[in-house]
């Protein structure tokens, strides 16, 4: 088997070999950068490491299944490992974001209403409360400086500030525990070993037969079938409930029993993970992808959907902390229904973009 | 000057005397089921005394303004008074209605997942957590009993639970109070002269000269008038922005500063009393109401709308209750941002509908 670079004349184990060896490339010089610039290393090691196990697994056929499966373990090891991390920074900053949201008047020109006289006695519901004109101007006054801080906007904002606090101890502590986690296992014989596994890559993947027919007739119909289990997954979500903007379906979850959102998100995440091989196994070479613009946007809505789903799950746990203030627990009640809305906004952004 | 059942040859104070006399009618009618059917009865009462203030406004030119002023705002008085009852009503079924949707699961067949293989390690993030086959066969078991109620749900349904209760107990109270008010309202001086005022108009309405010209003159101009005013109020609304599904604008309001939800509801507010003003003017015969049903349903979200603000509101009052045990403050903070999501879908509805 010589080195081709004309791949698609090339055999299937060939352009696998390909991709797999840019991959471990990545790995490699992701392993360099540590120390140096963590976050651009921890990219490359979790980019590759999924990539290499997605591939591993869409293209099965091709690599010896002894081989491929203990190494997929491992790859699964080590990018959960990895990802835990940054994936705390990223819950924090979208509670704290989502928190400052909240806590904050919307724009002045868009909430000032033109003034329109009413005539008196019109609204039969508003008689005892104060008129409307004069909450108003009150509120014009305060409108007219802005967007106002959360500090001063009264009890509520108190919970709101408490809520921040709490959330950013609890997410701080949780990284940093990922944080030295992530040092152990990079440190582990168990990591070494693995390193090692990925750095044969560039250089030997133990193929089978298969690999050695025609790239152009074997990878195709195995990146059209990690493309079909993604079409089938995402056809069994309700998609049409979905795509009706505020049906409140994924907020049910912030009240309901624990197993509500898990039943709910279940079936998303699980088309985010076969979107995400779908993608992964058309990027290897002669596979026939053509970069359908709406799987890419759908992996970044899946994403939020992820995220959001997440972000929720560590509100409500934050709110099980003992001896919270009553305004602390409001504020995250208020922040975990907010999340759950950013839940079904994905949900919607999903069902459009995939029924189009 | 005769009368005239011709309408649409007759004089302009004709057809307003004619409306005001049906009103009056359907005042007295309320009345008189007042002790056997309480719900009719507010309805009638309220539905006229509405209508009579509305027309009064819209048509000011046709009627002595001596004798409309005073009647108008004690039309006003009247319809304020019998309305707190059943808003109160309403506002707590809403509220229960809602705990009760966010404490429940989702049908079983919709939340439960097709069985679709995941291979391991292809999500990066999920490697610690338990695995989503073993999580979602837990949860098939409870799905598959339908609907699960909340007692059964864990630590954040006692929430919902208690602020069933808390908010049970405050808009009880709050009815019964707003029920003797109504009873005394009905029984002093003051509801006896409106009466008697009422009594009076399907006799005498006293008009002004201008009442004299041709209804199909002078009618159409004022019920155009009332529509241009609704059209611009509405037209200062955000509707581009309330357009965008998910745009977590009125949630804003949930932990903002006190006057953020009135400063970004009071434009909605209004623009609901102008479209019932544009309506009631309609309804007089001649005045060339067409009843766009566009109205109608335009009404009704607004409706929601104003009804899902003062229930946010009523939330964030309960949660200001003092020694409320954190569980119970979290659930309300979910309900609070629950409700500011119903404002917010009632203000897509109405941007999709009046912009169409």
């Amino acid at each position: 088997m010589g080195v081709s670079t004309g791949l698609d004349d090339g055999n299937a184990g060939e352009a696998l070999s390909s991709y797999l060896r840019t991959q471990a490339t990545a790995f490699l010089r992701g392993l360099g950068l540590r120390g140096d610039d963590e976050d651009t290393a921890d990219a490359l090691l979790r980019g590759s490491a999924r990539r290499i196990a997605g591939v591993l697994h869409t293209y099965g056929v091709l690599t010896d299944p002894a081989w491929a499966e203990p190494m997929r373990t491992e790859l699964g090891w080590l990018g959960a490992t990895l990802g835990r991390e940054p994936q705390y920074a990223v819950r924090l900053g979208r509670l704290l974001d989502a928190l400052r949201r909240l806590s904050v008047l919307a724009p002045a020109e868009e909430a000032l209403p033109a003034a329109v006289a009413l005539p008196q006695g019109a609204d039969g519901g508003a008689g005892a409360e104060p008129a409307g004109g004069a909450r108003r101007s009150a509120g014009a006054a305060v409108a007219a400086r802005g967007t106002v801080p959360a500090q001063s906007a009264g009890p509520l904002a108190v919970g709101a500030a408490r809520a921040a606090a709490l959330l950013e101890r609890q997410l701080t502590l949780a990284r940093t525990r990922a944080h030295s986690a992530t040092l152990q296992a990079m440190g582990s014989a168990r990591f070494h070993a693995l390193a090692d596994s990925i750095a044969l890559l560039a250089s030997e993947v133990p193929l089978t037969a298969r690999a050695a027919e025609p790239a152009d007739q074997v990878l195709p119909p195995l990146a059209g079938q990690a493309h079909t289990r993604l079409a089938e997954a995402a056809g069994t979500l309700p998609l049409r409930r979905a795509g009706h903007p505020y049906n409140a379906e994924a907020v049910q979850a912030a009240l309901g029993a624990d197993l509500t959102a898990d039943l709910q998100d279940a079936p998303w995440h699980q088309v985010r993970i076969l979107l995400r091989l779908s993608r992964y196994a058309a990027e290897v070479p002669g596979a026939g992808g053509h970069g359908d613009p709406r799987l890419a946007e759908a992996a970044l809505v899946l994403q939020r959907h992820h995220e959001a789903a997440e972000s929720a799950a560590a509100v409500a746990a934050a709110a099980r902390t003992p001896r919270i203030a009553p305004a602390t627990a409001y504020a995250l009640g208020v922040l975990h229904a907010d999340q759950r809305h950013e839940v079904e906004a994905a949900r919607f952004a999903f069902s459009r973009l995939w029924q189009s």
